[in-house]
């Protein structure tokens, strides 16, 4: 962590904690049943050690974004957004709260008021209330770049979410998603700045 | 941990990061290889993590004190002692550094000239150069109440460690440590605690 | 758990695996989400290595029962105790499955006609379809052994768990569980034997 | 696992345990201390755990080779190597082990006069004494395809690993050591497989 973040700090990108589920076998991504207090410490601790590993290498931590399946799950229900975000409020009130647009993650955000970036995925297929299709199912992770970039721009100029029926979700878009733990991840990314750059889109830090 | 730290708030009593190896199984009490840059990683997350939570019930952490086979490291090895304590002043120069005392750890903390408070422990046993004796050895965990308080008057009166071999280590003496982890753990503090103050020691805070 | 299980062959006490979530933080009483798949791995895995550890002190493992969240859910979700007694009758198509009796474990191991025996917790509540009463709630646990024998003896007198509510549950009552991660656990057990032993019921091993 | 397994089985290739320190955060490469006890017992524990995961994919395990820092360790103290053998043979007295040739891990072996087979590294660099060079060092990892099979051709036609430094250490070379966590890993496979069928090299299984 402190190896990347340097690296960030370097090259000018904004910092942002991750925090998620402690299932290091599941890769956080099978959902754990947490009260809201041990949700609230779970963002709590996770990013005040982001903070402090930032500090170190002389950046900070900018953004909050959920992880896995705690993700999932706060996109659902708002009082899991709600413990997570005040958490991660009480410790830094000027935090980005990255959320998964037009979720409950953004009903929460606008509850509270916070500084908030609304997200899409350009590798992830779309279910009708807007939720991520399950990972398990057929097509729900996306591996061509022509493809994910295509998504991307439809949804940009429909300034909504498309889902897999073809549903359309009226949303705030400021930032893509774009999974990085997959081989072909650098050229997911080329390839999709590539084409939006091509389309006129101008990328910008937050 | 947030429970603790609450309960520490209202009792006002001080809290300390006890940052040690992320081994679970082994209860952090085994020792792991790391280079200097992931000891300063490590510090770095788990006082930064305990900072947070802290401040999340109303607190802030006082102290530091490594855990376990860490602790243990850096009482031979000056440099693990240095890359730990390092980290820590950076997140806190204010922090108090407790140590043990006479060991490499105490020479650190002199080096570094920060603040700092000594310890012995009442219930181990120790070697002649004032490293504690290997928890597997027979008789270096004490569970009486009366030896330990006994062996702690003898130190504190002598101003000095006296090892299992009767060896005297001239050192100043702060605070002494006692194991949670042991069925008699609460017979024992009160037992100490009756011993010295009929001894006519005074207990204060740090 | 090679050091328990030595000492459980040399005094003769059966040994039993105990799979559960692989949650080391929340000692596996949180409940994870897995699919069936994952399920099954997880007891073939621990009840493999189970068998190996107790095959290597000279013993063998006689019984399997489900712990904490993992338990719960099998309780309710016939699925997920099919999941789990399938792939560990498939390692040892001998070993006795430990249910909680009256729940759908016992549906379970009734439809799949393998060795079983129903338990009956001691010292916990029990809601009206045989489930326990959860831990967060006032009452779920049980810690005076008077109390704790009291409830045992009337529920083997009715050849019934008897729930919070008062209702009669009829069911085969093998083994009496009671948990031993408590401090009190030590008295409890020998509280409850002594109130047995003076009502006349016999102890045998299974 | 059980899905790598599974697939080994319809493919034919054969299945091997890999047991290793209990250090998910490092992957198993940093070096942790264990009495020989705690290393029979590791061993014990994984090995009887993928038994189990391959009996119930329709496989067996037929060979087993420590993992990362476990290994380096056991390369040089013959204590840990007989530790971890000795536990694996009373499981199964067939399996074969693979050790790292010329090594305290073969004197073991040879020693213990069980089936084993002699692994050389196409993709890590050799100390004098037939360990590995620190990954930690430059050189170390090996990531030219051409390079590493030329490498290896040499040490076969030598009959010899042959170190950093160019030291010729004869051994017995029955298998062949490349690792499949680097992005690079299949190409490096195919390129070396190429190179050595061009030189009139035979591949079999063990």
């Amino acid at each position: 962590m402190a190896r990347t973040m340097r690296l960030a700090v370097e090259k000018g990108v904004g910092i942002g904690a991750h925090p998620g589920f402690a299932d290091l076998q599941g890769f956080g991504r099978r959902r754990l049943s947490l009260s809201s207090q041990e949700l609230a410490n779970l963002v709590t601790y996770q990013l005040g050690a982001a903070q402090a590993i930032a500090r170190s290498v002389g950046g900070r931590v900018r953004h909050l974004k959920l992880h896995g399946a705690l993700a999932n799950i706060a996109s659902e229900d708002a009082s899991v957004a709600r413990a997570c975000y005040r958490s991660a409020l009480s410790l830094d009130p000027d935090i980005v709260i990255m959320v998964m647009a037009a979720t409950q993650q953004e009903a929460v955000v606008r509850e509270l008021g916070c500084a908030w970036a609304g997200e899409i995925f350009a590798d992830r297929a779309y279910n009708d209330d807007a939720t991520l299709v399950d990972r398990k199912l057929p097509g729900a992770v996306i591996h061509d770049p022509d493809l994910a970039a295509k998504r991307i721009l439809s949804m940009m100029n429909a300034g909504a979410i498309i889902s897999e029926s073809g549903k359309t979700i009226p949303t705030r878009i400021d930032t893509i998603c774009l999974h990085g733990d997959t081989p072909d991840a650098v050229a997911m990314a080329a390839g999709i700045r590539t084409h939006l750059l091509r389309a006129g889109v101008e990328l910008t830090p937050l």
